[in-house]
């Protein structure tokens, strides 16, 4: 199976970190591409803004990258490639749109995230969409595709990691509450149902944002972003 | 003009802040909307899901409103309306994804944002999209449509406001060092281009998000909720 990976910075980053190209489709005026290809001896065909319209619904700017698919890493590889005595992972819990998915990646290049837990079933999964949005981080930061999410959470567990959800329980305590010098996994929920119970039980602990105004969340990448920029403020300080 | 407004969040923040509403279109199954327009007294008209598809593109939920178009705010009533003695301002330069300013109005309500700058012909305007994606916060939070960025950010350093940009330049420091008890304009670029030239001249400070992997920016509105964040618990602590 292939991939179609497109935009400009999503194509650079496969490029420059030498993902399987197949083959890679570009405009004669993206010169930058052409020579790219050329030094790097990859397969590729000059092609007109038509044939690219074809392939791609999305904004292309003019290159397309046609790639293996993306590779899913076991947690054990995550685990072992982690690059702090606490790692971060975090847990996505059925979120179901590519643009959330592709945001959080970018955070997680950012904030240095160990690796990203994806439940199979309930999840969107990575694709030309989510690289895009990435702006090449999904070249760079860990995927994990887990059957149970909730088992993998206690195998985690098992290893010291500690569970911190961010979700706007009764129980829920302010997220700068917690001393986060410990190995942490993150759980996010979807937009809308959140973090489904089962999950949130096995949580140890659960925070939340502080919000003077009407809404009553924040969109899945924003609430995530403010979340990780905490976690390794906390740990500078 | 009218626009519309749809999703179960967005219209039931439109019929509680007693928008100018036209009319409402419900399906059947709705019966809560049903009821509150019956309460409210306003006129409603319940059609089927293919009426609605026809109406709208996006995920409607079963239920569409027709109100008069947003409205926007003047500097004044904007500053008048201030609830602290720091206000803050977030102004956005050339922002043209709907999705980020839906979520950065959601991240403004939340953090009690006194009003967002726009500018006129650079930037995308309020619309059905971004009040759905705002989740009702686009009723809350007050929009000021500004002609010249950088002659309202002028007058806003004349009545004693700092401006800061959120912008990855060589001058920039860490976000955490600065002071933010005092009045804050905060400055968001587009995605892509940042902050113009000339507006960059006019702030006082430039300050980044610490970042330690590949990519050099995040989405917009996460970086826009990481620094708004960050202030209100400065001002906290």
């Amino acid at each position: 199976m292939s991939e179609y990976i497109y935009g400009k910075n999503a194509v650079k980053a496969a490029l420059e970190h030498s993902r399987s190209i197949r083959c890679l489709y570009v405009e004669e005026k993206n010169k930058e591409f052409i020579e790219l290809a050329l030094i790097r001896r990859l397969p590729y065909k000059i092609v007109t803004k038509q044939t690219l319209d074809k392939m791609i619904t999305g904004l292309h700017q003019g290159v397309v990258c046609e790639v293996e698919d993306y590779p899913y890493y076991d947690l054990d590889t995550i685990l072992k490639a982690a690059r702090s005595e606490y790692p971060i992972v975090v847990a996505l819990d059925g979120m179901e749109d590519p643009h959330n998915l592709g945001a959080i990646l970018r955070i997680a290049d950012a904030t240095g995230v160990d690796g990203i837990l994806l439940p199979k079933n309930r999840s969107v999964g990575l694709s030309g969409t989510v690289a895009k949005v990435s702006t090449g981080a999904i070249e760079y930061v860990k995927v994990c595709e887990v059957t149970n999410l909730v088992s993998t959470i206690k195998t985690l567990k098992s290893k010291g990691f500690w569970v911190v959800a961010l979700e706007l329980t009764p129980e829920a305590v302010s997220y700068q509450s917690i001393k986060y010098d410990m190995p942490v996994v993150l759980v996010v929920g979807s937009e809308g149902k959140g973090i489904s119970r089962l999950v949130l039980e096995h949580c140890d602990f659960q925070v939340k944002l502080p919000m003077v105004g009407h809404v009553n969340s924040l969109n899945a990448s924003v609430s995530c972003g403010i979340m990780l920029y905490e976690i390794i403020k906390y740990r500078k300080e």
